[in-house]
This record gives structure tokens, C-alpha cells and sequence, in this order.
């Protein structure tokens, strides 16, 4: 798999890895299980989507947020594992967090935006198994927050 | 054990594991472990409980609510299994997500309905660690949200 | 390591592990994988944060309590070792709820107290994949609820 050209193909740039934050760190690897911190959906520095879903933020912009989580999940997984996507052997489970209005139920459209970019550029081992629930605030006003689990090798 | 049967004498009827959604699939199993997607109180075709608790659904079919997810975890873990319960180690970690409103404060009164529907059925190995948060909207604006990690062999 | 001491150097006292609460269970091992339950931040029979964050709980009260969770946790994980802390391998995963005002977005920094004492106590091994979230609503009311992953042997 050259994850890279694929992600290219769809139009994204793969991310430097991000540098540990304080106390915590990006991903844990144990045994085969690669488990990924929670993601914002950073762009060039900025976040794509600020605000609840949908009042202040399109549930298409938030799509493409969850999408962008995921992208910079992937940056994760391919620094950890040294660039050598082969030792990629699937997605095993996406928790989605929606920033969202008290009255607004479309969580897993949103979810969508990060499940179907892992299944385009992955094919079948990118199918997980998926949590996607509402929430009333993120981190610095993100509109979502997406955390992963690996499988490596 | 019989859990089909198990779950027909406590009234329950365990309904046909729920076909892929899109992009994520109800569970992926990764050596002896089950990870088992979030799960809506689907019953007969409709959400059993719809709005937030509890100024529009009261705790005790929240509730039930949570047991009807735990229900259909236990039908994706069966399909998993081709039927055969033997193969079904333990329930492992149960997260719960409960629609509240911003002055409820019982959602572990609301996850014992999974958790006791657990024990119920299957004895000891029903135990798990638990989470369980209030969050202020969920999709489709469903009560509660539950989603599971089994042992499997 | 000699975490009840480490801990007392810090000013926190171990407490004993909780005993099993109806349903569900303060830790399940599989293999070398502990999964310890959402904790709230007891302490001396009272929870040390009520309310949402942060206006009616400070946000460096809030850092105490998510702390406190972390300490709950330790005790939890010393119990399933019967006090030999040898075993404890790393922290895997840190699951940080925060009950936050709709408008407040610095969930980061509460979480930080729950992973900054991991650090202090246990070094290295203290460091961890993270998701941290606002939530409208916790069990009794409390500030923070933190759920944990451990490595053990």
C-alpha cells in the first residue's frame, strides 16, 4: 500500500507526525495493537471546523473535519511505523466525538467523514468498528475529536 | 451455555445480527478480542427510547433502553461466534453514553440496565469495567448508546 | 517501583481499592491488558469536584480531581497485582470525561492533572495515548470521570 499516493490521489496531504505533547504521547504501541491519542481536525496550523455542529459548523465541513482527523490518525501510524505502511493491518475501532447543539442527531453522518476516508484509502482493512456520539464541548472549540485503534505488525 | 434461550426466559429475544452500515462494521475481532460498535435500543424496527433523560424519557426505560443494546451486542457476538456460545469468554468493557439533561446526574443507574442484563445471562463472566457519561445528544437521537469489548475464543 | 511511596512524596495518599459495585467491576484483565473502570475523584468519602467546569468548578480544582482519578486508578491496578507494582508495565490509554459548561474548551488542561501525576509517579511508563472530551453531564455530578488502560504481567 502506498498510503501516501493514495491519500494524494484524494486530494490530502499526509502530516509530519505530531511531536508529544507533555504527559501524554500520540500513540502507545502494544504487542500489535497501535493505540492512537484523540485527534483535532488541525489544517496548516489552524483547526478546520471551531464550534458546534450544526449551528456554527455545516455538517459537511464537519465530515471533512472527521476526515482530517483521520489523515493525521494515518500520520500517526506511519510514523510509528517508520514509513513501512505493509506493517498496516487494519483499523480496529473509531471513536468519534461531535461538538453538537442539544437538538442535533446526525453524529453519524459526521462519523462518516472519517469511516469512508479510512475506507477509501485502506479498502476493507480500513472497516472498524465505530463509536460516534454528541457532545456539548472539545478541546479548544474543535467540532470533533476522533480517536483510533490499530492493528500493526 | 444457551444464550438464546438464557435471554427468551428473561423476556428478551435475541433479533438477527444487524447487516454492515457503509463504511464501519457492527464488530471486528482481533485475536481473542471482539470490539462491538456503538449500539442504538433498536427494537421491532424502531429506537425505544428517543430524547433525553430524563426530562423525555424516564430512567427506567432508559434502562431497559441500555439492556436492549446489550441485547443486540450479545447478537453481533453470537453472529461473530456462527452461533456457537461456548466461544464466548467474557464481556470485557462496556462504555455507556446516556442523553441527558444537563441537570441528570444518574447514568450509572442507567448503565446497570446493560450491565445487570449482562450478569443475567451470562453469570460471572458477564462482569465488565465500565464507563459510563452523560453526554447532550446522541444519534438519532436515541437515549443511549452502548458499545462493548468481549473475550472470544 | 515503590508507588505507595512515590505517591506519598507527592502528597497523595493510596487509598484501597474499591470493592466490586453490583454489575460491573472495578478491573478486568485479559492477558496483559488491564481495563480499569471510569473512576470519579473520591476523596475521604466525597467527591472532590461537583458541578461543570468551570463555572462551578475551577479549572485547576478540576486538574485535582482528574488527578485524583489517576490515583483511584493505581489503586485499583495494586489491587489486581496484589502490591507488586513490578508488574505494572505502562499506561496504555486515558479516557478523560469533563463536565464542561457548553462554552468551555480547555478539557486539555483538566486532563493534564490526571496525566501529569501518571508521569510523576511512574515515569516513562506514566506516558499514554489520550482522548479528552467536555461532557454535559457526569454520574453524582461529578467534575471529571477518567477511564484507564494498563499494561500488566
Amino acid at each position: 500500500m502506498d498510503i501516501p499516493e493514495k491519500l494524494s490521489s484524494l486530494g490530502w496531504t499526509l502530516p509530519q507526525p505530531p511531536k508529544p505533547i507533555a504527559a501524554y504521547v500520540p500513540s502507545v504501541r502494544i504487542g500489535d495493537m497501535l493505540y492512537v491519542s484523540g485527534q483535532l481536525p488541525w489544517r496548516d496550523g489552524k483547526l478546520l471546523a471551531v464550534g458546534k455542529v450544526c449551528s456554527s459548523v455545516a455538517v459537511e465541513l464537519a465530515q471533512t473535519a472527521a476526515a482530517q482527523c483521520a489523515v493525521h490518525a494515518l500520520s500517526v501510524c506511519g510514523g510509528e511505523l517508520g514509513g513501512d505502511w505493509d506493517r498496516l493491518v487494519r483499523v480496529v475501532r473509531v471513536g468519534v466525538f461531535v461538538q453538537s447543539d442539544n437538538d442535533f442527531y446526525d453524529q453519524a453522518k459526521v462519523a462518516n467523514g472519517a469511516s469512508e476516508l479510512l475506507v477509501q484509502v485502506l479498502g476493507d482493512s480500513g472497516r472498524h468498528a465505530r463509536a460516534a456520539v454528541g457532545v456539548n464541548a472539545l478541546p479548544l472549540n474543535a467540532a470533533v475529536e476522533v480517536e483510533f485503534l490499530f492493528q500493526v505488525r
